[in-house]
């Protein structure tokens, strides 16, 4: 009912059914001794890592259902919550007919998303204990767009529980001007100036800088965010030295290439900001598997 | 036309810009100087890898077209070539409105699979670097149902482009017992039986064993597949000594946790394929990037 | 390739044939003297209003053409152009059978959209014509998410062709708290950090407020946009007189019930958007026709 | 179960869905005090009327199921029933995350099929109204195709539940030969005769006459029905008097922009349906809003 | 463009391609000597009957298209012609990878649609040679509802280029009383008038009998076609001379296990329609095949 | 949950509905007394064979609940069983709008299904009464790749519940070589090899062979099945003859023509397969009628 809603994570279980053909598992066909053969099996974490899977367990019960048959869950851990290896997450009781063809689709698919809110976790606190002691407010780590396509709303779900925020979900959900548009639009000012006549009145003008003329450019436009890209920490700061304070003093957002290595330097009071791409492209998925128990 | 289709990525790429309500993309809106504008694009590489994504590019022309639009691709580096940073992959020109729009789902794709290319490709040169000189064949690198769901087609591909090979491409492409079912069947021999009773005549009957005495029922049971889960490299030698040589002979599988750093381990003769779940759910994707040219 | 495209028109051509059960049109079957038979057809203004189907043409030439027969469109009057009965909009020319079947579709399309165009027009033009000579901006005049479903794009497109602009054309795509939000958060200011906490830092805070009490509340809690609803244009004006000025000065919208008989009294500078639902729920279509020549 | 089956309306309640990109409701998202948090709301008339929307509640229902929520509905008024501003015609129960959800899109929903039913409602009571009293049946009020793709089903609904009927619902569930459709055959004969021998013989041949010469072809050619397209009043007079009567007598259908205004000069004996356009293209939004109750 | 549209046969040969898991045709993929290796085909009739693919050769073209190849197709008979063993239908030219993927679902598909106008034409042959000389018209021979989900419009196709003609398409395109809506309606003329007050004005009503009292209640109810429903030619010829002739008179068709074998005995004047439902259900498909030249 | 799901069964049911034109079904909108009025049916049996349609009314329930409605349907005979005319097979009761509504699709469904099992079940009890009893094992009676597109899953289905077996279901599912590609690959070594090479290692390399020499040529190649197309039942005597025996033995599949009439004369030991294309795509419809009671 909230943002982690199975209604997310059902397509992609169908397309994982789908992609592993189960009405065809003669494997499984073969190996039931009974075509309504009951099972129980545990879903155990197999790494240290934050799990990020309820909706992809309520998307379960809900698919096993619609198939018709029954699988029911009970957890102990939940989206949000850290797990180490051995911790039993939750467990399944149903069909071993069905149990056996949602489990790799499943496993999939809360590795993936769990993989996402782990790292967004590690960086989260990275941050969080390099940041000084000045009253500031801690910046938001966001993900960007380099998501798989289809897979948006699970991957920024992934990064918002491990407590990062989303960047602009769509094109059509905020501006973020980029060089390529810059230059599409003969200029900085253009460029903001054409955005914001065509842009509804309630989204910012955001425009991404590679330097500190570029960004003189673009506090004179009127940007209501600028974005620092491939600024090393001093050049933040020294960018940071530029930006007007004050009622309607524009957002500063850092981006290029932070990782979990090098954040604690991005730890400056000013940034408001810091974007990850690798977040949703590159995270490990953390592993989590099925372990059947039979009587 | 052949399994590099373009008729694989289509799909994503709308996808991809399904998820980033293109049509409203207020930014490309404002910017551009006029509706038609056209420009040129380098899609360039930013890490070294493997390229994997000439299909990608096919699609990317023919959807353009779809689109009322055309961007036309000429590459210089093709699928399964070597990039290294700076190598120019290719070029684009047409509209910049449609070449904006695509511009990250394509490159959200492409990262994706030539990252699992890459990936592959260094397992495979390990391996071979290590494989002893007795003229015994090289094992095949596969890939597993590790696949983020809807994705198995390009992640296959981005294996196989590598120098892997595929795995069963679904349940019902190939027989495979597992822990889960010989347990529903009640034993090694009843699950044998079962699956071959019921399988096609065509499909040889794979099992997956954690030890020796398994492994001595499955070979008893007439397996013509046995996949040694989790053996040491040591374990493995111990375990080939056991399965029988000659015509009929069973193929041998290991299977558990080998990456990179331990592949050569298991360089072992008389292993016939090494499956290998990390290439697709955990490769790092291979930083590609699009780069604007105006005038 | 703008904001026109036809690939928002395609799918609804495709649901009207859909609806008719275009295969089976007996009575065109019947009538056709042949199979292939070419006709011409002219497409005619019968109402004064503007056009803006110039996609829906683009998108029966590209459907035609998957039809398997090619209908040509040449046109003489161009989206955002006025019309007055008689004026000879476009000809067709291809396959009787198809202009036939594609004939209804197409005009149930374009005169819904060019009667929402016609109406936003009307009322820009008057509220333009009330505007005092002040040197302040013209309010922009804006639709409402009060749309058909699956027709959102069509109908702001009808919008922004006469002249008016998008308000978010997602709950994604702006932060708007009305009424409902407020009670549910517990109060104005409740609402408005709650909805900043989660929102996309790209995105401002609008807030509807039904008195100058709640005007003074929210101008307190930060709101970057407030929404004067169903405020007489006396009570406009008193309200404009609390909101501060200066940077990070908040926008002002009215909405609730303006219509072209009262938008004049609107014209209050300091007002910097209008919405208005009727627009896109309540336009009359404009009156067009398709006549074939034959012969 | 009957025509007014919420499966009509479940796939435009998506459909609306989808447009607002509910998934990321900032401004749901940040203002609820809980995630579970419970409400009612009223659904309320704001204007005079005939509500059309049962289906559409229990679509609400049954999708909200869906969601893994459950909105709950009890009913004061109901389809076909007059309603007036202030009255209370349903009350909701259930998650508020939900209800605000669906708020707009049931909304938009029966806002149209009301309003269509209000219109069709005005018709025939002033068709009725104006009626003398000689025995002869009252004529049929009709819809046309003209409906918004995808919509014809509800808009047909709204029709019938204001008191009107179908015409063919499909080209497929009819035959109406039209001024094209004879030019292209060749004369009104050819026509006639064309379509009777590809029509399923279940359907009569109805075409459409401009004047009295083709009226009387349309007689000798054996039509089963014949429309009166764009006669006056005294025309309608003239041509009935040229209809057979007697077994095997044909229907005379009259259309051509009869509106509230002029529909009682229609009134005359002999017709048996009148058709309007206006009823599915150009009827006014019902005006309905939803007032959400927090405690 | 007319009924034999390739339009109807494309989601077919694409759902045949998903049937066969196209993408993963390893045959195919391991013995391509280079992956655009371009051969010729023929398509050969292997049996007796009526060609009846030519949509399904249209539909090919265009798809292979779509797939990024070119297979170009030449025809010697068309659609209605006859063949006989040997006759070289088409010959297909392109990439072999197509090719091979095509193969099985278009040779799947016009076997079945030509084994169904095999059928019909025999039927219409066998009715036609024992028709008497009286000058009474021809019965039509139609197909029923009794053809396999989603195929109906291929079916009815079938039968059409057999001579036949189609019955109602849909139940939204025809009336048709059957036992069980007498039933419910509680009697016959509570039927007649039930269905005629509800069904649009451009439908006649036609009901099922099954005897002559049930026959001559439906004529004085008014139906204006009456079915006979299993009666032998005896019961017809009684029947007939139940129902009235001259202006207004009904038609009448029989129905019921009508075969080639019998079809001759129902060679009776005043019979109207004769609907035969395994036309549908269980003609034999047309053996057809496909062979590679290759050099 | 086994093979025999509901899943596969309901697209086809909607599919049918779709065909139909369901939601304007005149004539039984016109008959009921009442929307709700309630009815039980009976679905009897009206033909000799065997009843394949458990899976069927399994959808049936499950989707009229998701239609607002509830069929409740008791069974006698269950899938797999044989039926004789007038067997009651089962029982629905539920709404009238429903049950007519559904009645035409399920039934042409489960004709479809059971009569393949039927015709498949006659295979097999020909094969097995002319067994010779020498303690060689029975044959498999199999199925091919010549199915409707769409509807593999139940064809098999059929089969399967007939007493036969799945031949490989897909493309990826099983490497069959047949005469084109080894004319692509050049020759019999060649294509075993190419197919080897690419194929998942757990799929056997099928190949089918039109002579003796070719058979040799397959043997040497290292052909894990040999399929003999068309011999003659002396002609795969012979032909065994030269398959080698004892442990890698490749099987034996016969092909081609196979009858009821026929299949006796391959009861030959040595055989392993007998496959038979007619069984899905020329089985006769099982005739199945339902019968409501009203009262």
């Amino acid at each position: 009912m909230e943002q982690d809603s199975w209604l997310s994570w059902k397509p992609w279980i169908l397309a994982g059914l789908e992609d592993d053909g189960w009405r065809w598992d003669w494997t499984t066909l073969g190996c039931l001794r009974e075509p309504d053969q009951q099972v129980r099996a545990r879903l155990v974490a197999k790494a240290d890592g934050v799990w990020a899977g309820d909706g992809c367990l309520r998307a379960l019960e809900h698919v096993s259902r619609e198939f018709g048959g029954e699988i029911r869950v009970s957890q102990n851990f939940f989206s949000g919550n850290r797990v180490k290896p051995g911790d039993l997450i939750a467990t399944w009781e149903g069909p071993a007919r069905l149990i056996l063809a949602f489990e790799r689709p499943v496993l999939n698919l809360v590795q993936y998303v769990s993989g996402i809110a782990t790292s967004t976790r590690a960086l989260c606190e990275a941050l969080e204990a390099a940041w000084p002691n000045t009253g500031a407010p801690l910046p938001r780590v966001t993900s960007t767009r380099k998501t798989l396509p289809g897979y948006r709303d699970l991957a920024v779900l992934g990064v918002r529980l491990g407590g990062g925020e989303a960047h602009r979900v769509s094109l059509a959900g905020g501006v973020l001007i980029k060089e390529n548009h810059i230059a599409a639009a003969g200029g900085i000012r253009a460029a903001v100036e054409g955005a914001r006549k065509v842009a509804p009145h309630g989204l910012k003008i955001e425009i991404e800088v590679t330097n500190e003329a570029e960004l003189d450019q673009a506090l004179a436009a009127g940007a209501d965010v600028v974005m620092l890209d491939n600024f090393s920490p001093e050049q933040v700061r020294s960018a940071l030295s530029r930006v007007p304070s004050g009622a309607g003093r524009p957002l500063v957002e850092v981006s290029g290439g932070i990782r979990l290595e090098t954040i604690a330097s991005y730890a400056i009071p000013g940034v408001d900001v810091i974007s990850v791409g690798s977040l949703t492209h590159s995270s490990r998925a953390l592993d989590v598997s099925l372990l059947v128990d039979l009587g």
